[in-house]
């Protein structure tokens, strides 16, 4: 029998989240439930249906595992917990300040409703933060960077789009490949942010706008900016939406570190991600999780869990005889 | 209370381990066992003791974890399941082909005593394991490589003093820049044996040996060199001495695939490891699985695991609290 899956939010996660559902076919997508008008959403999958979000309540016991799609400033605070109590859930919660207070709502009601609730999955926080951990585990005498990009930054994006005069924008995060290089090398730099990474911006400009204004309040704003060696493009609508509609991103994670009676030998272990598409890929992650929380709660475990504390094999459709035999 | 380690085996893999439990604090190395002359085997450990293998089993209460390191071809098919009677046991067992004959003989010993047995821990298998197997839950519709090196094949270096004439010689495999870009960039590339890595051999011979000869029977040996493009170099033993007496070795593990509803977006996962010296790093690696054995046989857990069945958090020395508010 198929896991059956719901997906809360339709957005580019879950859209993304409908399209990983596709390559499992261990996995059925029953529904997508949306704050939109049902009848408005038009989904691609045609055995599922599309619910209201306040019709969730009464698919528990249709849904093995509730896909939260939502943002992290103000959805999934409120929808994980809440969901928690009828559904194994499964969210992308990514601020990572929050993350504590965000576990122990989501653990207090899934204990208490004996689900499995596996929060801030994606790939940072996600395979980022794995790959962290598991390098710390094995260098313990070592050093951590994280390089993001080259990407979309949504969050920048929007914040160039704020500005007066701009019809639209793209902001790209570019990691420093001198910087990567120094840290592969093992020298266990001290970067600034400005030597980490760089931003591109690719800017729409209002009719008669004035362009030198933009680029300078791009160039300087506060926190998201003017830390960094930013470039500032013009470009045209048609242009921005030719070369610019993607949503990639990627990225770094290297832990160097030394071993040796004497510290006398070094080491270099490097993660890296390249993606067309970010929710895309976030999405899949997402769905193999999915697939890790129904089975550790059809074998009794309940309670709020992070990428920390699911074994490996839970994610894999494959036995544990065939990952032995084939992946070991 | 620090978890206490006991040490099968002392060559450059037991080394290492003794090496890696300096870099844990809350490991402590009680014993080396030996099967030569115990008062023959210096240690570098002041406060452990080295002891005949043959009185390991009246330390049984002494040690949390015995870590086994001998070889996979003969001794670790005998010793992993005997010490399992005794002991938590984690081995670095690396002959893929006999991984699932030796998981049931570890598992019987172990579940049947109620410890815990971690087989098969190190880099590959191990990491790169995980690696592939992630990668693998993630991306479903996809293709894998390996690639190792550059780095210091034992077993090859091995074949090249089995040669008449050869005094001493060290193997280098090579990966080929080329078709990790190929892979890299998301061709799907299918390379053959020679496509993907060189062999580089550092040879001293004999005096008065034919080197014609030899460079040839090491090009031509088949299964070791008949299927790669082999570079042969005669340098003096002092040169090999200085230049090639270190133990280095890497790879790399990549995964690309494709998502979305018609596989338009394409993805690549890499995981990459530049390790001055190999069995410190693999020792680095079974020093945070003993950890994992000692807290999973803590929580009444037994049998034999690989490391798809460790959920990642039992490596670390952190508690998931201040695992989640650092590394996620």
């Amino acid at each position: 029998m198929s896991i059956r899956i719901g997906i809360l939010g339709y957005g580019n996660l879950g859209r993304g989240v409908e399209c990983a559902i596709k390559h499992n076919p261990d996995m059925e997508l029953v529904g997508v439930f949306t704050r939109r008008a049902p009848e408005s959403v038009k989904i691609l999958t045609e055995t599922a249906k599309v619910y209201s979000v306040d019709d969730a309540e009464k698919m528990k016991d249709q849904i093995d595992v509730m896909i939260l799609c939502g943002g992290s400033a103000t959805d999934l605070p409120e929808q994980t917990p809440k969901y928690a109590q009828w559904f194994n859930v499964v969210d992308s919660f990514d601020t990572h300040k929050r993350i504590p207070e965000h576990f122990a709502n989501v653990d207090k009601v899934a204990s208490e409703n004996g689900h499995v609730g596996i929060i801030s999955v994606g790939w940072d926080p996600g395979m980022f933060s794995l790959n962290r951990m598991y390098a710390n585990a094995i260098l313990t005498n070592g050093k951590d960077y994280t390089f993001w990009g080259k990407g979309v930054s949504q969050g920048h994006s929007d914040a160039i789009r704020r500005i007066k005069g701009v019809k639209d924008g793209k902001q790209y995060t570019i990691p420093v490949e001198a910087a990567l290089e120094a840290v592969r090398s093992g020298k266990n730099p001290e970067l600034t942010t400005r030597e980490k990474h760089t931003r591109e911006c690719f800017v729409v400009a209002e009719e008669g706008a004035d362009l030198a204004r933009i680029e300078n309040e791009i160039k300087t704003m506060p926190n998201y900016f003017d830390e960094y060696d930013t470039t500032v493009h013009f470009i045209s609508e048609e242009e921005l939406k030719r070369d610019h509609s993607g949503i990639p991103h990627g990225g770094f994670v290297i832990r160097t570190g030394k071993t040796g009676w004497n510290d006398e030998n070094s080491h270099v272990i490097e993660y890296s991600l390249k993606l067309d598409s970010n929710p895309e890929f976030t999405s899949s992650v997402i769905v193999a999780y999915a697939r890790a929380a129904y089975r550790m709660n059809q074998e009794g475990q309940n309670g709020c869990k992070t990428v920390f504390d699911v074994a490996p094999a839970y994610l894999s459709a494959l036995s544990g005889e065939e990952l032995r035999k084939h992946l070991l």
